[in-house]
């Protein structure tokens, strides 16, 4: 695993334990919540996780960016279909999601080791 | 056609219409780009749309999820497909998005007619 | 009860209901999630309710606004208590909450009928 | 006066006075700053107009840009010069800036009367 | 004082210094009136801090997160509390704000030191 | 060349280099139309790139602040200019702009060097 992934979730699994441990209901049951919203369903896993990404690039969070490009890693997102999926957070969001799409680019190539 | 319906389409033409007629060559330019975007490519139009969807819900453009609604509508997605596409939104962007999935789903519901 | 505030509400019930009739179990656990979320306990429900009332103004969701704002009437925030959520909310989100403070301002009065 | 333009500063008039009289020191003193950042100074009024209209478009504050949309007609600004606005907000905040623009668009034409 | 909480008073005092120092009369009236938004008034302080904390929760502004747990460590909100607050920031905001909840859950042990 | 800088342009030449050799065509020719929306035109550049750095900074980007910082520098704004920009994108944006100015406030420095 490259370096970039591993440490992203090192901290990741690291904090959620210790949110996780205090024990707020709203908090751990949304966090429950969170995981079974992208089970396959009427539409299917990847499709999901292509729909996370793409609202976690609009909404310019990095950190949000790089779990979902994990799963859509997983799932067989092909790179071809990930710069489409970039494509439409660009047009949608603007050049203010270049930033936040270069890093992307970036981890993506990270993933694909 | 339902009257919502006709009334979002004939506003969003008649100023389609007067904003490209001051011939700015790069707001004419993103007009067009933006229809490309939604084309059959890597992946399928059906779920280009979808990513617009959920990507205009998070960042809640009520037109702008009417827009893709109606493209949703005409391409196939189900009533099923469609409130999965609305957890993923309401998951990721939280609650504040609940009022634009009210206005979402009374057009939904409108669009079927 | 003052028409624009019967108006919020059945809206509000009419589309809560379209939506929860559907029964997808993301969305349907959401909103029972996010009423737990003000309930009483480490921190009073009034406070809670103002937590989410400043929220939903730096976010500028003018419905969730008028919801929280019923909810801060009926749990005995006074104006001036008030008028310094509105104040946190502007200095924070800057002027462009601005507006959003004027339909604040006015369904507080109706409220207050 | 075209009635679009009247009814805008009548209901922001009447909310003004409203929000002032309750006396919140921090509202009011926000509100003067507010005035005095659009004066000349080392920027003229009209590029300070400008930006803070091309601000209230990407942020999408429909009254915002309607109130800059006024002052920038006020200061002289062309519909060339006005187009080339649009264009920056719609490139740097994305298609979903363009409901907004077709808004905009409209009171422009309004303000002309 | 952990290095974290050093770290960031000695930056933020520093880039302080250095805008009040070119005199900007809106910038440096703005950071006076940001110091009194926060005062004893009709709501207490430490409810002002709470409510400065959610709003930039769901703005996603560490550093303005960072600030505001700092101000309601001092003014004694407890943990249970604080979990209370980061609950209503995550069902608002989404699952967006979790990873801003991670990096405040860090810094608030960091505090506690 | 401040380090700081150099940092920044080797990091994001290298990024959009990555980005363009996918050759998705909708990115490529929206990294196109963002460069032709800067120039000179019924708007003079300078005042363009102004625009484009208002726009960031209160869509709170620090990378398209740093960039049009850079621009702005190059084509003759003043200090005092830059700090009514940063006031404008202040009072528009509020007190979660405040972080953002700290590190355009930083670089801007550099940007004199």
């Amino acid at each position: 695993m490259h370096p970039d992934v591993e440490a992203f979730h090192t901290y990741r699994q690291r904090m959620n334990e210790l949110i996780l441990s205090k024990q707020n209901k709203v908090i751990n049951r949304l966090f429950n919540l969170d995981t079974n919203t992208y089970q396959d369903g009427a539409l299917p896993a990847k499709v999901k996780e292509m729909l996370g990404l793409v609202a976690s690039m609009v909404l310019r969070c990095d950190d949000c960016i790089k779990y979902h490009l994990g799963k859509c890693k997983e799932l067989g997102v092909t790179t071809d279909e990930m710069y489409e999926i970039f494509a439409v957070a660009n047009i949608v969001g603007g050049t203010i999601v270049i930033p936040h799409t270069r890093r992307a680019a970036e981890y993506w190539e990270a993933l694909q080791q």
